[in-house]
């Protein structure tokens, strides 16, 4: 997607007499109707005034320069920030249409806010002034490392003034202090979507949640690109798991070997369930999370029943929502790994690129702004990876024309 | 420019049967047309759907939250964030019809890069990952200062991928580790538009980025907001300090007296031009400074006579592209603070807003990236101060509706 290497010479729309011909008589057309990828059909008014190049801007010499960006600091070419604009857009388009409104957060929090959700302090990049004296009061502020603590933050500062439900969309870079390595990212992009509610957020904000980000995902993708966005729900998964046998810590690592299940055999599965729990009813567990059928799923406790409930509604609105929707499907093994989802989960893949791992995902925290606020301000959300995503997309029609 | 305090009734065109409507029959309409200000004629849509509220939705308690965002790093209401996402966007869709094309570049720089510029290291933020061990690479890296310096290093990095010359917009935030007081903001957004030529670059450039800049404030502001586009060139300021007896480092301190001479008064600025030098003609300097008719400059040593040339083929030409501006005006008091200017050189006012200083400033730098590369990549720039603009447009129609 890099930029043609030499400029284009003087095309029949452009004005040859234009102001800006050398004295030579070449004229560079440098207009955006030649640089530009016409994926979008975005060129739509007459070509604009380029500047006279001199003849020796073509030459090439193989020197290359030091200087260079930092790793894990990806930079696009104008050209790939172009198709970047055009998916983000998109997504953009699709949100505003479902009511949502845009949000930008600073880019720092403070530590404390930070960190009081369990991240790990190592992969935070803390800020210090270069060179200050004596305490400046920048000592305690750190860039964001995701969109929804900044969002959490936000509203329970700002709770008087909004207006809840309070929908927001937020397309920002975060920052992650990993080590380098290959597809690990330090700054990268993500795009979500939330609803938080003061007080009670009604179940059908799971499936409006859904049902955007699944529109906005056809909208963004090549026509014809399949993908699934498989649903679960943590109570049901937390009963089912209760169920079995576990309680206390040992149902949170099982959710956790369940999470996994994807990348492990069935023999290693059921090894790392009966090692948390020997006692435990392992096979009846994996049966009931590998079901396709909800009829198979019977004598339920109290929270997988409500959780089986919740899923079904959500499942039953989505319907409505996307009717024709062949992208949607009830998953019992989808976990998520955050520990602040309380309710629905959701992940979405694609069928041509499963190496992206989950684009999509998200699901209900019905807790998250606990240590924020003494409301109660639950919240269901969504967040497409939109960095990788692009790095994807960038490779298919029409975005890499 | 606050949300309205309480979600609005049901209107008209909202379906109140909408699966959403609530068991009570109330339906809350969240949709954007209802919440969205209608400034830009943005919403051409149906409704979209709006979740259920929940009575309690409606309840305002008095408590203030106690998280905060940091001093400084100032953060705009969903209302608001539109207004500025429409400033951005008429901004953006002025310079891509010039033909520029959008970059962005990663939030941090080597420090050695930023520091090379004269820069103040103290106002720097500096990372550092929070608890990680030993050296992990990541202990010499910075926030951009600019987007200036990141543009720099981005070409000298890219040479051999990009078209000469190389024209970009770039709107993205920077950070500055000031003391926080009021009106200083520790991060706000530039939207910077440069052109970059390998070896050599026209004058003709310098007008292309000052008309396109002008435009883009007309295409912005308010009907009939009056703005004054003050033009300079360094060489003919340069040129004449030079001749009225100033050498060596009293010509930038006598500059810098005269990048003041609004603040102070005309018998203050012949003091301070005295102290510097005091057998300089001061007087004959100030005439010249002061002059708007250029037939009065003679006698000019080569120097001035280069920038004086220069000045009158940049406004011949910016007369050209925008041939009936009442917004132009050649004025020899432009001297702009940073040391880095070799040329043209331009600030811009508001009539009605004087106390914003200039929202649009910047010039020709010949040698910018001479630091950073072994090749002579000449460029000039405009930047449009937007949070500090759109601070102001934020209450003035069709923004504060």
């Amino acid at each position: 997607m890099a930029l043609p290497a030499n400029p284009t010479p003087a095309h029949g729309h452009c004005n040859p007499n234009h102001p800006y011909a050398t004295p030579q008589g070449i004229h560079f057309c440098l207009c955006r109707r030649h640089r530009k990828p016409n994926y979008e059909n975005r060129i739509t008014s007459p070509c604009a005034p380029t500047s006279p190049a001199s003849p020796n801007i073509l030459r090439k010499p193989n020197h290359v320069p030091m200087r260079t960006n930092i790793s894990g600091f990806p930079e696009y070419t104008p050209s790939e920030q172009l198709a970047f604009d055009a998916i983000t857009s998109k997504i953009r388009h699709v949100y505003e249409s479902f009511g949502y409104v845009p949000l930008e957060t600073a880019a720092v929090e403070r530590i404390d806010t930070l960190t009081s959700k369990g991240i790990d302090s190592k992969e935070v990049y803390a800020l210090r002034r270069l060179n200050a004296q004596g305490d400046d009061g920048d000592k305690d502020i750190a860039l964001r490392f995701d969109l929804t603590v900044p969002l959490a933050r936000y509203v329970a500062q700002n709770y008087s003034s909004l207006t809840f439900p309070f929908r927001r969309y937020q397309c920002q870079p975060v920052w992650r202090g990993e080590r380098a390595q290959k597809g690990r990212y330090r700054q990268f992009h993500q795009f979500d979507l939330d609803i938080i509610a003061d007080g009670k957020l009604p179940l059908e904000a799971d499936a409006e949640i859904l049902a955007a980000a699944n529109t906005a995902l056809t909208a963004v993708l090549p026509q014809g690109t399949a993908f699934t966005m498989r649903i679960n729900n943590r109570k049901l998964l937390t009963g089912l798991v209760e169920g079995a046998g576990y309680a206390g810590d040992d149902v949170y690592k099982a959710i956790k070997v369940i999470d996994d299940l994807e990348k492990v055999s069935a023999e290693e599965a059921v090894k790392r369930l009966t090692e948390i729990n020997g006692s435990a009813n392992v096979q009846a567990l994996l049966t009931h999370i590998k079901t396709t059928d909800f009829s198979t799923l019977t004598s339920l406790n109290d929270m997988a029943q409500e959780g089986l409930t919740e899923l079904q509604a959500v499942l039953a609105t989505l319907n409505q929502l996307l009717p024709n929707s062949t992208t949607l499907v009830a998953d019992l093994t989808i976990a998520r790994g955050l520990d602040y989802y309380t309710g629905t989960v959701a992940e979405t893949r694609l069928h041509a690129a499963p190496e992206l791992g989950s684009i999509c995902s998200g699901g209900r925290y019905d807790n998250l702004t606990a240590s924020l606020s003494d409301r109660n301000l639950p919240g269901v959300g969504v967040s497409i990876g939109v960095s990788r995503l692009a790095a994807w997309l960038m490779d298919q029609p029409p975005y890499n024309s």
